[in-house]
């Protein structure tokens, strides 16, 4: 792949995300990621709830976020996303959420292994492929 | 029923609980609410989780909760819970959650409903009626 | 007040607001109350965090729900919102949440009384009251 | 320091902790790592929350877990924790989740930066300095 596209959703910062510090709780950028490669994946082509309904999931292996800046209640965020790598039965995703003034707050990614119904490792499934594939490019 | 016995179960607030306003966010009670009656079914001796791998779960259908008092991260309190009605399909309980100074912080009640593995409504189990009875008494 | 009007957010189900039953824990409807009164007070013309930055808070005092179906991820659905009672001190919102074939998911209400930055009960805001009568008409 | 020495926390995994796949979702980890650190810190002789009362905190700059595998419902779980690098302004804290199998569920870690009560970088107080070198011999 040569140039990462970066893929952007945007999320409002609810009350429920903050924590005593004033700010967004760290585990809840797991959370924005998730949004964030939700609505790729829909953008993509093929959601991920129909991934699932098909048989098959997505499950996560490893996630790493590193913290750069904090934002509080009710500010608008946006969580850019893109995959960044593809093996057989792999997939990585990497994170940048920004503020509207553009300064990073968190970056990070998740790696994902491709699983069938039975929970098994399992290629994945050639429609995805295609689509990331198409993607990278 | 005569009087009400309570089942007191300890939870120690957690960082994750809080909000920006420095005490625990409003919605996680319904989670204590949840650890309450967790415990509660399991002393009674038959635990939540064994009764969904029977294929019966009590799913929720009314939930209330009245705050009298905030409490901050770090601050071991105390969930009261009790079962103060039983139909042939729906059982209430009732929790008081408190602080270790026996402060009310809040109070409220969960009501549900018996259903079977198709989602259907269905007579709470009888291994399970036999013992709330018992503890009605 | 003669007639609800009722403000609409729409909000997507995500993966981490299912649980092991495959549909929306009950928690978490307190958390979706909360974007729609947030987005309710925004449009009204006062955002609750403006009104927190000027020192007042809305702390809950009583939440309730009434579960009637649940949804799954992905699903969009709709908090309708509104405000239904108006004292000195207190304010009550109702919602509904229904998804996009109009199916009532879950209703209830939550009760705030208003507070200073000293944590005492004050009159709500003139700012606020102000809209808010001007929405009940 | 010469060998790792694990602290153990003890928890119970929450309804409210599941996802519709029927396991832990995976953002959830980050606030059993807050648990184990949380408990890790009394034992040592400092509790986080009397450190963020004298004014300082212990901001996250960096996590990450690596999923080995997966729990459901009412699992009583490990969480080990350690701390393993120790700077002038820096701690790192590692984690191993597993169950009472001994099987290895979750490996991670978290790097926090000291700061004062101005939100600035700030060396770590001397009292939990002193605790913590004590602990890594």
């Amino acid at each position: 792949m040569s140039q990462t596209e970066w893929h952007e959703t945007q999320i409002r910062v609810r009350y429920k995300d903050t924590d005593r510090m004033g700010v967004v709780y760290y585990g809840n950028y797991l959370t924005f990621f998730e949004v964030g490669r939700t609505e790729f994946m829909r953008d993509l082509g093929l959601s991920y709830s129909s991934l699932e309904a098909e048989g098959y999931a997505l499950a996560v292996t490893e996630a790493y976020a590193k913290y750069h800046a904090n934002v509080d209640y009710d500010t608008k965020i946006i969580v850019k996303t893109a995959i960044t790598n593809l093996t057989k039965v792999r997939v990585r995703f990497d994170y940048e959420v920004i503020d509207r003034e553009e300064n990073i707050l968190v970056t990070g990614y998740t790696v994902h292994a491709s699983i069938n119904e039975n929970k098994k490792a399992a290629r994945i499934p050639a429609s995805l492929r295609d689509l990331i594939e198409k993607s990278l490019k």
